[in-house]
């Protein structure tokens, strides 16, 4: 089953509101085998939304519209259903009574604007609302299902995930399984280059995507086709063979992310954990910080930008930093000794670099970078060159950081 | 002037990934008086590429293209392109010598996936990605400029502003101007109460816009006409009579934000800032810290997620700490003033509060958080009451130290 995504609405078209709904409903209809091939965003304009809905459901059997069924004027989607399908509105008891008991849960008494959202297009199948004023519509015409559904993302999730999807449920033949695969600091070419043929003999009921973001390319194995067990066996024979080739890369599956992997771990064996950043800014603690439940492993950092505070806060040596500089190995490893027992924990991770623009010199070019894990055991720390630019310099750094440390957490756990 | 926008990438369609390029490349188009009339996004398929750039071409005068782009096997958008204008991929030295650029800035040789990515459709212009190793191309052709950007936002972005948009300044005959104001611990209804009479009395010239996000509501005003001159004083005008009903909660112009308000007030007058922060969780320091040249001002944090290093680094009496509890005014504002003498800083800020979704309790619910200001004459303390969402609070915390810093930092460059 083939399906496509028309969003309708100004906002989307002057790049004021990001779409969301797309992606969301995709991953809705994804996970019931049914493929997405498009998504249009249209303004709210009768030409263009009776074009894209001919286009649309031309090429595919399910079409689903968000957007447009409001109370106001700019709202039109509905009268242009109407003159798409050649049929009118009608009052709909079913509708008026949902916009009366919402109403009256505000105590508040219908207006005309609202009674006007309980005329609905002749034929068509009535999907109650039961957060919002705004039906939802599905008409069965032409061989393609269309779904007409409002743009506010809490009403028309809760319409595709308790009505659509049901309804939608055993209407595909087809199964569409996914499997994500982290990694962290090789480039997609050179990624790319080590899993070439392992890539090349996948099985034709797979396919392979890359997705890079800073510092972490995400490779993800779509299954698709009609035998679950099947794909299933697939997905699990590319995954074995491909996790030694990624072995040094690898950190994670699916939904977990470093701070998330890290967090676990720390939790499970009754760990704590610092950080001490110079360039990083408090880039790696808001990672850290940003999983709840953190509290209980993570107990601080020392934010060192200047060298007076890594010498008075981290202990860092005034001889350190003179003979080597802030962005060293010496110091590096003197900031995560510093925050492992000035901030009490058993793990600290130290980061220090140029993230530029301004600072770098020909032997510390920006985007030089050192970063340091301290364990109960050992302290070690290694060296990166980033590029040029200071955001990214940073993202970077931050989640090479982050793998740096749970490649010792784990390394210090084989050993306990 | 029409435009399109095709994104293309099997992750939109699947919902792993939200297309945010669209919006903001309208945004930008929009800026520039050109209007987009559609957004499409389609798998990385060839036919669909073909088709969907058919549709596009046939009616708009300039289309857009994002993703695919890659070096990796499923990116195969610029070999569509070339069957789509009937050409052919030849050798571009200028690409190649930036393809040369990035590796060795990375201290790596070429790949001969790499390599690849130098290989171009024989006709168009290229456009140099200084960030990136995919050109982007710009074909006019048939009546329609065509542009392939590459879908790594961070690329694209700096190709459409550095040179896309200035290639296209003067293709529209209409001005769209827009003037943005940022506001701060008001939210939207109430912002829109209190400045609704000005509002219904705008010129038909402007439009108003409200986009909020946590902590913040922007205004942004739209001008759109012919003449360019009438259109900036009737924007003048309106915001003339806007800001005395704003006064309290307005802070910025565009694209000020208040790390860079903040940092350009520190900056101008010698003065120096640290943060003591808790549930932010370094939150504010990153967001100080990603200003360009922030290390002028910006000397460090102490991050005290627990109490040992409120009281350890901080100097946070454990009296203190008992009797009213981690998040407490008492606390927030002996944080502060550790942040400012143990850092030895002219400013710090403080927070304490409880993000959730654990820790509340009926006196202190989720949400209840703590914010001070040391400045070189005083220090002063407020408390906010947030939701339940670990998240936004976070972000909501940082937004609102952020301002409280502002306005203190203002009150005493008033006196001084």
């Amino acid at each position: 089953m083939k399906a496509e995504i028309i969003t309708i609405g100004d906002e989307l078209l002057i790049g004021q509101v990001v779409d969301t709904n797309s992606a969301w409903i995709a991953e809705q209809l994804n996970a019931y085998g049914i493929q997405v091939q498009q998504i249009t965003s249209i303004p709210d304009d009768r030409e263009r939304i009776i074009a894209a809905l001919s286009e649309a459901t031309g090429r595919a059997e399910l079409v689903l519209l968000t957007g447009g069924l409001g109370p106001t004027k700019d709202d039109i989607t509905k009268q242009a259903l109407c003159d798409f399908f050649d049929t009118q509105l009608v009052f709909n008891q079913e509708a008026y009574d949902n916009v009366e008991r919402i109403f009256a849960s505000r105590g508040l008494p219908v207006t005309e604007l609202n009674r006007m959202q309980a005329y609905i297009p002749e034929g068509c199948k009535v999907l109650n609302n039961m957060n919002g004023t705004a039906p939802g519509m599905w008409f069965d015409q032409n061989g393609c299902i269309t779904v007409s559904l409002p743009g506010v993302p809490f009403e028309m999730k809760s319409l595709v995930a308790e009505i659509c999807l049901p309804l939608l449920a055993g209407m595909s033949e087809f199964t569409i399984m996914h499997r994500t695969i982290w990694t962290e600091g090789v480039g997609e070419s050179f990624l790319a280059a080590k899993i070439a043929e392992w890539e090349s003999n996948l099985p034709s009921c797979l396919s392979l995507a890359y997705l890079p973001q800073p510092g972490i390319v995400r490779l993800r194995l779509t299954a698709r086709g009609k035998d679950k067990d099947s794909l299933k066996s697939a997905l699990s024979q590319a995954e074995a063979e491909l996790m030694p080739l990624i072995a040094d890369s690898f950190f994670g599956f699916d939904e977990e992310t470093l701070p998330m992997i890290i967090g676990k771990l720390l939790t499970d064996n009754g760990l704590t954990l610092s950080t001490a950043e110079s360039c990083t800014g408090g880039s790696i603690a808001q990672m850290i910080t940003s999983i709840p439940g953190s509290s209980e492993y993570f107990k601080g950092s020392v934010i060192a930008y200047s060298n007076e505070i890594k010498e008075k806060l981290l202990g860092v040596s005034l001889v350190t930093l003179v003979n080597y500089g802030a962005v060293s190995e010496e110091t590096v490893l003197e900031m995560a000794i510093g925050g492992k027992t000035k901030l009490g924990t058993d793990f600290s991770v130290a980061v220090s670099g140029i993230a530029g623009p301004a600072g770098g010199t020909p032997e510390k070019p920006v985007g030089t970078t050192w970063i340091a894990v301290a364990t109960p055991q050992r302290t070690v720390a290694k060296k990166l060159l980033f590029g040029e630019h200071r955001g990214r310099n940073i993202q970077r750094a931050t989640i090479a950081a982050l793998n740096f440390l749970r490649k010792e957490l784990l390394l210090y756990l084989e050993k306990h």
